[in-house]
């Protein structure tokens, strides 16, 4: 997606702010139009906040045409191909495209379900869950009562809006809509980072596992790169997998033959999207920990 | 299998003496018999020396016939049914009766380069090895030279009879042919011994995996039994898996939602069939160490 | 002190009886008189309990002959040598007979204010507690009103009576008196127990310390004997010292010049006499970690 | 001192530069005058450089004058007050200016010993040693023979100078002459950072300790400024302690009475002044560790 920066927004005639900003509620334009006519703004913070206080003082009835624009998870319009292009591809990086026969029949219960108490979709940030969290999400949100359901798709609606604003428009400021995901390795046997450790990050589901990325630890005993950020973490169950057997291989230290640590596994719940995890492994060949870092 | 005592044993006839130990060495009653002769035996250390010096002294030609006795492993005399309870038993135990297509095929391929090699059957004592173990010491061992594997086949037979003896004959003493496997969970957010964390023990080949054991700590954090006792412990890659999320539920300690840690696995591998593991787990809701302790 | 049997006791005649658990209760010999009539006793739980139940049975004006048969802490019967044998022996114990000046005018001051605000003499089974600990008892009694002080002033003197009766009387059982105090020394650099680590117990109160023992590590990593058993664990700060650059360098393993570790402190307080402490130490020349066990 | 930037200096006449760097080299203003010819520099690492490298390619004389230039550590000339303004500033930071009687006879016997063998002074640069490690290397130094001397001598000139030229010249680029310790407190117990953490940074030397730093852990369990950063730190034992019982109070952790822990003292030793030294402290009220970290 093109980028757009809030200066050129600011000066931006209508038809162009229309097109950076208008799909950021769903088939709603009103509020963008709305938004339009209180330039400029002097961080995506307060453009966020013009946005969302649209929907807010709207009436009602609008309100709630903008939570009936929002399709099904993984429902019809999806497998015909009639989402917008954001919900398409929000739908897709949580997995929802490629789903087995078993969740795809689970979510159409669910959405049956949910539509016969509340009439209404059920909308959810998906960005912010993996598949697991969002069937969690599911059956919990089944037993709310209407009202409080109203409150909790508008929140998610926000949530989706800064989503895609952070997508859409660079600014000073950023929204928090980041999380982080880091890892460090330390050799605690010869007492310095560990450099070249192979690491693999896999998102877990029941008994299956994806593997998300793969990387090596640099010399200060870190990946390049954060394992996750710029984004929210999908709420979700995560493996690391640290190849210290090679590790201590190549630094000739001795080990058992087969060694008696060779792939460690560390498992871990991702429960804030926007949080900070630093999860680091200190390890010889025949001890290890791990903790939640900051 | 019955057990006899030594002090039975030692004052037993000789078809009693040949029924019980008769079958320690594969196929070669010779053994027993000149055994039988040097009765009595002042512990099971004395016996098994007795039997493996009997073997020793032979003359070159009955030694050849003692490891020419031996089956292959997974081959032909296995799945026509011809194996003697013994061998039938052990080769069960290590999962040889129950191979996929591609893992017959491999024993098959490495039985046949063994035997064009060195014109004798591979023999190795399967109750100290996983599958994945047997395969990767039948490829080290073909690269051995013709002398040093005679040498081999000798001392894994003789790790073959220590370990029916040891099943046949009760003494005083015991052979060493015991490993000992066993962890311990400590609450180190509260202080004390976890109690009620149910844990499993899996052997991991491959990707896949076979639970071996489950059971649940006691008020010392601890499993009643040890995972392993009484018999050696496998060559293998093993994976713990402690249920702390539940554990700290039921204590109500806070936590995220979800937990950060739930399923902790801890993966490690036995190099040493006789050796003594203890594994430990320290844990609160957001770390963990663990460690081949003592 | 000789000790007897409970067997011996149940059938000893009344001088035998006297000299044996007379004064178990300081200067009371008719709680022992009323117990000897209560022979024979099936355990010397049985026996503690006949005694105690004599003293809680009592007139109150017995048992307030009980508590002001105590002598003050430190205090001018001490100074003089006056005590009972018992007496002198547990003040001595835990240091009372070796204070400074400072501290010999604090206890003056808590004795003082302890008898005009209660008319009786401060109690405490001092083998329970450090000098330090003893002091922060004094401070906080104070505060009590005379009920509660009477009612702590008997459960004091009943934990004395135990552990006299413990020192005095073999049975089959024990009372419930001893704590127990060990550590563990584990090698994670090289994955085994640590043997031949120095160490070294001191009992830390302000800025000084007392060492109270000295050992080496066996081929367990353990010390031979726990560093404290059959008796309480007084209450009070304690540091275990840990050689382990010694260690380190006969194992030859490299460490930077000065070692980055070389006596580790470890530093804790025992809140429960009878209780139960384990304090090992996993260590590599690089890193760490204690942790209270069981 | 007043400091001067490297761009100045370029710019500088001669009384200005002889000023800001004529005393780098103790007593040799040749040194500076050299190099004061072969201005501009482009960076304080060339500056230095062609410092050096004047004393290397010098007459031998002149690099023996420099070498005799310098005076005993705690010797007479420092006793009586004629040290140059730099070097008596150093001797004090190491504490040299206020020595006991028993390492005062240490110093006078090993500058004896000393200059009775090598026929020179001991030269050291001591703002990289603590007091036991200065002792520690003449006893060490006092092994060599006399051309490793002559060598260490200049070698430890050369560390003085680019500490002095480092203090006194400041440009883009800086020397390799700064170490780095920090700490980083972790709570465990919770899952974040500990903040709040009063913490004490001692030298330790034998029996005896000096408070080096006191500071507290903010919100990111740190502390703002690190405890060793912009010079050498010096070679020493050190003892890092931090007060966890008072954090975990004010965080209402549940703890024994008297805590487990309370000051939690971290011992260990700083081998290479400039190196990067990392000492985390993960903690719960029953179990720490620490180690080095990066």
């Amino acid at each position: 997606m093109e980028q757009i920066s809030l200066e050129t927004l600011n000066a931006a005639d209508r038809k162009t702010f229309m097109q950076a900003v208008g799909e950021v509620m769903e088939l709603t334009p009103w509020v963008a139009e709305e938004t339009f006519a209180k330039r400029p703004f002097a961080s995506i913070a307060a453009l966020y906040q013009t946005m969302t206080d649209a929907v807010r003082n709207a009436p009602p009835e609008r309100r709630r045409e903008l939570i009936d624009g929002h399709p099904d998870l993984a429902g019809k319009a999806a497998r015909e191909g009639n989402l917008t292009a954001d919900s398409a591809a929000e739908q897709a990086a949580a997995g929802l495209d490629k789903l087995s026969e078993q969740e795809f029949a689970d979510f159409h219960r669910l959405n049956d379900s949910y539509r016969k108490k509340f009439a209404m979709p059920f909308i959810i940030c998906v960005r912010r869950h993996g598949k697991q969290s969002i069937l969690r999400e599911f059956e919990r949100r089944l037993k709310n009562d209407a009202a409080a359901e109203q409150r909790t798709a508008l929140n998610e609606i926000f949530r989706i809006a800064a989503l895609r604003l952070d997508q859409r428009v660079t600014a000073p400021d950023r929204l928090k809509v980041h999380g982080h995901l880091s890892t460090h390795v330390l050799d605690v046997h010869a007492g310095h980072p560990a450099q070249g450790v192979a690491i693999e990050l896999r998102e877990i589901a029941g008994s299956g596992a994806r593997v998300i990325k793969r990387g090596e630890t640099n010399a200060d005993g870190r990946t390049d790169a954060p394992l996750f950020s710029g984004m929210p973490i999908p709420i979700a169950t995560y493996e690391l997998r640290f190849a210290v057997a090679d590790y201590f291989a190549k630094a000739r230290t001795p080990m058992a033959d087969p060694p008696f640590l060779d792939i460690v596994p560390v498992r871990f719940a991702v429960a804030e999207p926007e949080g900070r995890y630093h999860v680091p492994l200190l390890v010889t060949p025949w001890s290890y920990s791990t903790y939640r870092g900051s």
